[in-house]
């Protein structure tokens, strides 16, 4: 019988339908196991930026700081996708949340739905057995170093800087999380080239000694980039820099299919963050089309991270019975195509 | 009937065995076409640490700046990859190489061979249509700014830094080259998050008034390593930098099925360097068993930036003559078994 107040930034595009999907089977979950959830919302993105002129609006992180959690839906519209040096853009307020948040890790799990091969680019047999989990740092590297321009303005550059604290505290997120899992845990850099990609290794060499039973491998990036589409199953936990993070887990999710599937979760400090890992899709918002799925996968992390476990397992098993049932939204070419909202209730309904 | 003088590194594990092969090609297409190609081999990578104590000797440099263009096999032994932070690598030869030479830009030819499409981890659905060119820029970026450690080696940094010029030559290169071909130019950046990024928008967008045919697009980095896993068929030329061309030329590499297929060239000032873009594969050198394909596929490169067009056209035809004979070296698990050398006899019978 748990409190929790959860900040709701539902944000751009289709986030906020999607979202609505998760609240619905959050709130079965609380009546079925006697929860309490209150919802606040706040704007995020170019909604908030129309609102306020600023993509993340002082309430709105007040409110952050002050939740148990945060739901997110999704930020992104077309009129700042051609013009990414606009003064103002969604993202910013992305990347600032994460770093007043203090979310250094984002943790992105794969693993491939066994009825759902058939959407996947890669062949059948090499997607058998995957199931990973990406670990990428999150407020730091080159996103946050110092950068600028010089020769009035004909030379840019960008500073990629880590220190030992913040490596050592994503590697042993790292550690801990293969330690649950099957006990592998690989660390993707660029040590040959980057000096920071060293530190990265030292640091995680000698964080080794204290988990014996994990199997620490490394890797560049470059092969990280071909393994994944040539051997995914290959990984359990990768742990990795900021910007590789961004790549690597990317190229992974469409590994599985369809990024209509996949969670994510940001976490670090009191607060954590939980997301769908697609785009705002602008194209396709109010129209009852997106897959609701990621983002009700993403509320299963948020109760598992606030201790409710077997909450988060129920809501993961009603995903699955539906999935299997055969019924799904139109990015998922099911046999029985259904909508957004109906998706969310066939989900509810199976809890 | 031209003179040329060809500096040959052949370097580590099966790079010799594959230049081999190279060399016995070109020195048929020598015979067929009534050229002279003179060969002048220098060591580079781990073969040269062992000789010289110095990845890139003196002599092999100088042997390269006054050659008409450069033949490289592959560099890399094991007993360095364990320890990225050696003080001595065969990777510095590689990077010192590029930069004293100043070979600004990589490109790398990726297609599917239908013949082969069984080999690649896409479906074969997904292969159809590919034919793509990487153009990465190779002497700038991450990979040669400031680099180094602070606070008693517990901070460590990378700069990522680019001039309006460095980015001026490439993204030129990309349009020439996307004019040769199906007329399209991909920018893949982070101009979201990276400053640089902005800078190589900024100008790439300025440079497109002198190319009206050309039909320009722009990608963020993590959705391009997602579209080349999802449809890799929408590309024609894609330019980027130094460090995400490392990972999506790589991504991309793995498309067609083997790595033994494909060839790449540096270029930039007066002598160009041609190398396979597999590595040295040291457990597999000195037994025959390498594919060769690679390698003479990049003599053919060679033979074009030389002038020698219908000579390296002649070779293209040559091994695609061979590949679909269903004769191959393992990689290709093909329908008869051959070894390297054979495999570079047949190539050579077949001119
Ligand atoms: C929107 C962008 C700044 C962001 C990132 O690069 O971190 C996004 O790609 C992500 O992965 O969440
Ligand atoms: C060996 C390494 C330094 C090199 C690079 O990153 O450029 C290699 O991966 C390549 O792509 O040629």
């Amino acid at each position: 019988m748990s409190n929790f107040n959860i900040a709701v930034l539902d944000g751009d595009g289709i986030g906020p339908e999607v979202i609505k999907q998760g609240i619905k089977v959050l709130n079965q979950v609380a009546y079925k196991f006697g929860h309490t959830f209150k919802f606040d919302f706040a704007p995020v993105g170019a909604v908030a930026i129309d609102q306020t002129g600023n993509p993340l609006p002082d309430d709105t992180l007040e409110l952050c700081k002050r939740s148990d959690a945060i739901f997110f839906g999704s930020i992104g519209h077309p009129r700042f996708d051609n013009d990414p040096t606009a003064k103002v853009r969604p993202e910013q307020g992305l990347l600032r949340l994460r770093k007043e948040l203090g979310l250094y890790a984002n943790l992105r799990p794969v693993a491939g739905y066994k009825e759902l091969t058939h959407l996947s680019p890669l062949r059948p047999e090499r997607m058998e057995g995957v199931d990973m989990l990406i670990v990428r740092e999150l407020t730091g590297g080159i996103y946050f170093g110092e950068k600028g321009r010089r020769d009035d303005g004909n030379t840019a550059y960008d500073t990629c800087l880590y220190t030992r604290m913040e490596i050592e505290r994503i590697v042993k997120m790292g550690f801990e999380a293969a330690g649950k899992r099957r006990g592998k845990l690989m660390l993707v850099d660029k040590a040959n080239v980057m000096e920071s990609s060293r530190l990265w290794r030292e640091v995680t060499r000698e964080m080794a000694a204290d988990y014996p039973d994990i199997e620490l491998g490394f890797m560049f990036v470059d092969n990280a980039a071909m393994q994944l589409i040539l051997n995914p199953a290959q990984f359990d936990v990768i742990v990795t820099s900021n910007m590789f993070g961004d790549i690597l887990s990317d190229a992974s999710s469409v590994l599985a299919g369809s990024l209509g599937l996949l969670p994510s979760s940001s976490v670090g400090s009191e607060v954590g963050m939980f997301e769908p890992i697609h785009g705002s899709w602008p194209e396709g918002a109010g129209q009852n089309r997106a897959n609701p799925v990621a983002t009700i996968l993403s509320a299963a992390m948020m109760l598992d991270h606030l201790g409710l476990v077997k909450e988060g397992d129920a809501i993961r098993k009603a995903v699955n019975t539906v999935l299997e049932s055969g019924k799904g939204t139109e990015d998922l070419r099911p046999k029985e195509q259904v909508g957004t909202d109906e998706m969310g209730d066939l989900i509810v309904a199976a809890l």
